[in-house]
């Protein structure tokens, strides 16, 4: 039995080389599982300094990172999606997370956040810099300037910080990860379909 | 099209945790597949020693050991799995190990892994101990001191080391890791069925 009150949350870090495959197919497998998404970009940095890591640890660890570049590349094959390995890696997605926080979670925030990732993972451009972000906005017909100049606003930062503070309370430590509304945490963009399978075992369960 | 020349080779470690699961269900996954399973036991200890760690990420991180623990718990239970938390963790697999690759893999190999794992992970057992690995042992029908002994000839730790190094080569980097007859490699328990198709479709296409 589903309810238009099944949701799940797809915690995503605009660094994150499986974010990108993740969030290129999040909508459609979760509207065939007849749940919806809450997007919620937060920052890996923060929780990658606490454990005293200057990178990311694919860049820490060489032949896991060997494997995940050619991991990465074989899921975007398998969904059909163009990758290619941004340079330098990590970018960094502070700017992209500060704009989709500022965006409402109606749609605008998704399609802002999949234009990042398609700018980053297949199109060789730069997501740290202003003008790159400027554009994405535009294209996706909003007023880049005035989007810019909110995501600026100190109350914006603190709502994104608060939101990498609130990762770190529900254990959150990669991504992308989804955590269902009884909180339950699934790690890994190959973890989406179990995670979706338990949103939907929970809400079909008598309270 | 599938023949008896399709193999998989299972890479795993006998302190991972979520090498239990993978070991509980490989075979049965596999041979409905049409796939046989190569046992490949090797060591984590000096691939984590070459990074600096000391002991397992799990330990290291503990969000992640936290997540871990919860979701090797969860996916043993999916699977019908008793799962008991070792203590200490990670426990030291080096005797099982030598005792593994001593044995044939002809079935005997694969038997004996299954009951260290059950040991370990359900039984609440510390794999260390010899006498321990010699009831394992003696449970399933063998001559316990004359496998320990084999086990502790020279050319038997060489062939353990030898394996570690192979797993270096092949870039396993931890495990459980899934290696094709092609070289393509998969790493995880939730990844088996992924290899196990690229084993297939790779076997299919004409050479």
């Amino acid at each position: 039995m589903q309810s238009a009150e099944e949701t799940i949350e797809f915690w995503y870090e605009f660094a994150s080389t499986y974010s990108y495959p993740a969030a290129m197919r999040v909508e459609a497998v979760a509207a065939e599982a007849g749940v919806s998404v809450l997007w919620r970009p937060f920052l890996l940095g923060p929780i990658f300094a606490a454990l005293g890591w200057s990178t990311s640890p694919f860049n820490l660890q060489p032949a896991k990172g060997a494997y995940m570049w050619h991991d990465v590349a074989r899921s975007c094959e398998k969904l059909g999606q163009t990758f290619r390995r941004p340079e330098p890696f990590p970018q960094n997605g502070l700017l992209a997370a500060r704009v989709a926080t500022a965006l409402p979670d109606d749609g605008a925030r998704a399609q802002f956040s999949r234009a990042v990732y398609r700018a980053e993972f297949a199109e060789e451009q730069t997501i740290s810099e202003p003008e790159v972000i400027a554009a994405l906005l535009a294209a996706q017909g909003l007023d880049a300037d005035s989007v810019l100049a909110q995501a600026a606003e100190p109350a914006n930062k603190q709502a994104l910080r608060a939101q990498t503070e609130a990762a770190q309370r529900h254990g959150i430590f990669g991504a992308p990860s989804w955590r269902t509304a009884d909180g339950e945490l699934f790690w890994g963009n190959d973890r989406l379909e179990e995670a979706l399978a338990w949103a939907q075992a929970t809400a079909a369960s008598p309270a």
